[in-house]
């Protein structure tokens, strides 16, 4: 239970009224401040700011910075700010901190809801202005994705729907996003895609290309869709450009290469053919030479 | 499928003689080289590596570092490390590239398997030296926890066995604490902490307080254990520290009151006064002065 006292009924003006009252003259009259801010929930001390800033066209929370001090001014100042807001200043002083302050950092991200977490990863990015692209990449990394093969159609309809949302327009829905990307396992998420394909007429990764190719956040939701999606017809067309740029992709062809060759390279090279009607092994030897040429041929499977 | 063509019988110790042979005189035999390590599964690989290094001293990758040159040389060296290595090695260059290659992170992250990608993330710290408390921290952060309320027995006792793996005598299983605690939802958790006390007589925040208290990741695991075990009791333990400390911890003091005082403050005052026989707002009254010391009582809930 909480242990706030704060009165059902209450006027966001009158309060913001009496707030720039207590402001003024030499000194703030604290007890008064205490009084009002003290005694009022989430809800209604947000209300208060605005009616504050309306009347006055003034932050509520700059002046309070300006008119009190010390310990006192820095818990009204976390008081005052949202809940989620909050816990994002309270994550970035630890993380400045360093060591002696990682346990508020476990604190935060153990004690709050899932939903909750999201809001302060929000909070966070709005405020300090953390890319999202770092967040999706973070959040990809950390993952550990369950494996299952069950699908859930109506869960693939509604996140088929945020994905949309995030997609077209850059709407927004971006912590969603960045949620489902992380958090789904890969055969939910591929029916999500098909779901948004039936419904769009238009693949998901095809659309993100479409629009917001130059965006660094969209390119990485383009990249972990298309890999999620299909890896294989993602790693064709890595290949497929890296041997059509002016002067060879050595890093990406070699990369490909030498991470398929174990694995599935012989569907990629029948995928390469497909596309493009000519051999991968003929492109590759095409544009390198030497004994590299020679080692990515050797690991394509061409019979010495 | 693979594309790489590798014979079923093949000798580490006659591959290791024929590569030495391979690097005698002005200039590498690069088609032996080529000839034999082109044609060996990730398994022979590492199998010729050890017989190298048994035989010549020498570790082979730096040798053939030394023998060949340019993009050969960069294909054969990743062709060479194990695959969670040379993932590791490859995400280490995109993030050092920066924006243009964070696709490469995504791609890694997004192909990969769940346990492939927990490896890299171990080769990763093994090869760079991350933090393991970084890992687990970013890990936490990034989770998004399911939240229902089912429990899988089976599972929380085979998990607080790895995690006693993990406590006593720092025996590893690093990566798999990380996993367990970042991933499992919070109900899941307290089942497997359960199972740890029942089948060791200790809690496992006790146990780890007892053992390992000066090392940064095992105070960071003990934070999140406690605090997705009993957030109160959690939160009555920072208060104590905070008010028993010479000068007292305002930072700490404020971040519990406020962000405890509209969910669950009256709770702990209420464990407090169980655990110290004294009152909260006693305590801090005695600690306190000002304005500060009036703000927190009215967020304690003292009537005015």
């Amino acid at each position: 239970m909480a242990t706030l006292i704060a009165p059902s009924n209450h006027s966001s003006a009158e309060d913001a009224e009496a707030l720039q009252k207590a402001f003024k003259g030499w000194g703030a009259d604290d007890k008064t401040i205490i009084a009002i801010l003290g005694h009022r929930n989430v809800h209604q001390r947000q209300q208060i700011r605005k009616a504050y800033e309306e009347l006055h066209q003034e932050d509520l929370i700059k002046r309070l910075e300006s008119e009190i001090s010390g310990d006192f001014e820095r818990a009204m100042y976390r008081w005052m700010l949202e809940p989620a807001d909050r816990d994002a200043v309270l994550a970035n002083v630890a993380i400045r901190n360093g060591k002696k302050d990682l346990h508020v950092i476990a604190e935060i991200a153990c004690v709050l809801s899932a939903e909750e977490l999201l809001a302060v990863r929000r909070a966070y990015r709005h405020r300090y202005k953390r890319s999202l692209e770092e967040d999706l990449l973070v959040g990809l990394v950390s993952s550990y994705r369950y494996e299952g093969d069950e699908i859930n159609a109506r869960l693939a309809q509604s996140e088929a729907n945020i994905l949309h949302e995030t997609v077209k327009e850059k709407k927004g829905n971006y912590e969603e996003a960045i949620r489902i990307l992380t958090t789904r396992s890969k055969t939910q998420l591929v029916a999500t895609f098909n779901r948004y394909r039936d419904e769009h007429a238009i693949s998901i990764s095809k659309k993100l290309l479409d629009n917001q190719a130059s965006d660094d956040f969209y390119k990485a939701l383009h990249t972990a869709i298309r890999c999620i999606n299909d890896h294989k017809k993602y790693y064709e067309k890595v290949l497929r450009n890296a041997i059509k740029k002016v002067g060879t992709d050595e890093d990406a062809l070699s990369r490909v290469v030498v991470t398929r060759a174990e694995k599935d390279l012989r569907d990629i090279k029948e995928l390469y053919y497909k596309r493009n009607s000519v051999h991968l092994e003929d492109a590759v030897a095409k544009e390198t030479s030497g004994d590299y040429k020679k080692f990515l041929l050797t690991l394509l499977g061409k019979q010495d």
